[in-house]
């Protein structure tokens, strides 16, 4: 377990990468975990574009404003809810392919890779941008870019867990929660 | 790294409970899970309602069509734009609460426990009858329910991985790909 724990927290946004390739087989390791991922009545409405080409990679850089970074591999995640197992998919895909995302990251971590996600959707500009790069057709859309490489920074692991961001039982607003913390001191 | 990948495939929806409850240092591991997530530009647009009342979660079950399952607990994550770090939770919120629930989901599977996720969003019907089971107040959404307790069912370990889902460098329209291949076949 701690493993497990300590991968989620050694999650961390990278942003220098080595000048050195990702193996093929790492990234379907990540492709794996990826449909791994849990959606919303099995209906897996994704579908992955891998990207090693340099030119590819150097063409989706200019597009991606926030996202320049010299990662040698990326994985676009895509929705598709036309291809999914059934019409859960078209109100779901948003969460699935986010999930499918998170554990890539994650499995990347494990596997001592690097990676950053960059958002796509839900801005029209970009999703037009990334579309028209990598050839995807109207009714499949780019949810996010995950760059993907070996790491050239570190960073410690974290969480940012906080507790006033936790309730029990039920919600409790936040003016009566302070209202309460104060009466509690006096 | 055979156990981040391993805890990943063995994520599975468990839908019956033992009865004995979730102890509290495992929840709080589990949202520490979830706030080390990443979120766009940082906002952290999330809270989470941890319930463990037994009348609580009858009365939440009670409303979740797909979710009538007896565990002892239950994560309800939810997004709130208003007090993220900035705009960006605005556009991301789904996205981010997504991440932070898989989070979830790998973290319990490390401490032997087993989750269901159950959509609540973006059904308003389902949003709002969680919301006034919870107390949770206007401008904040309940994006899922997490049940989380100790599983009283045995799933073996599994990725869903489609090769026919990915795609290398571009987009292959889905008929060009299938012509190729039977021409790759003949």
């Amino acid at each position: 377990m701690a493993d497990v724990m300590g991968y989620i927290l050694k999650r961390r946004s990278i942003r220098a990468y080595a000048d050195r390739p990702v193996e093929r087989d790492q990234l379907l390791l990540l492709l794996q975990a990826a449909m791994a991922a849990p959606t919303a009545a099995n209906s897996q409405p994704w579908e992955f574009v891998v990207v090693t080409d340099p030119d590819v990679l150097a063409e989706l850089r200019r597009h991606l404003t926030f996202g320049r970074y010299n990662a040698p591999a990326a994985i676009v995640v895509c929705g598709n809810p036309r291809i999914a197992n059934n019409s859960a998919g078209e109100r779901y895909w948003v969460q699935d392919c986010s999930a499918a995302t998170e554990n890539v990251l994650i499995a990347a971590a494990g596997l001592g890779l690097g990676t950053v996600w960059i958002g796509v959707y839900p801005l029209p500009g970009l999703v037009e941008r990334v579309s028209a790069v990598l050839g995807i057709p109207e009714g499949v859309t780019p949810l996010c870019v995950i760059y993907v490489g070996h790491p050239a920074e570190e960073k410690p692991p974290r969480t940012q867990y906080d507790e006033r961001r936790v309730y029990w039982q039920r919600y409790e607003p936040r003016k009566r929660r302070a209202k309460l913390k104060n009466a509690k001191h006096q």
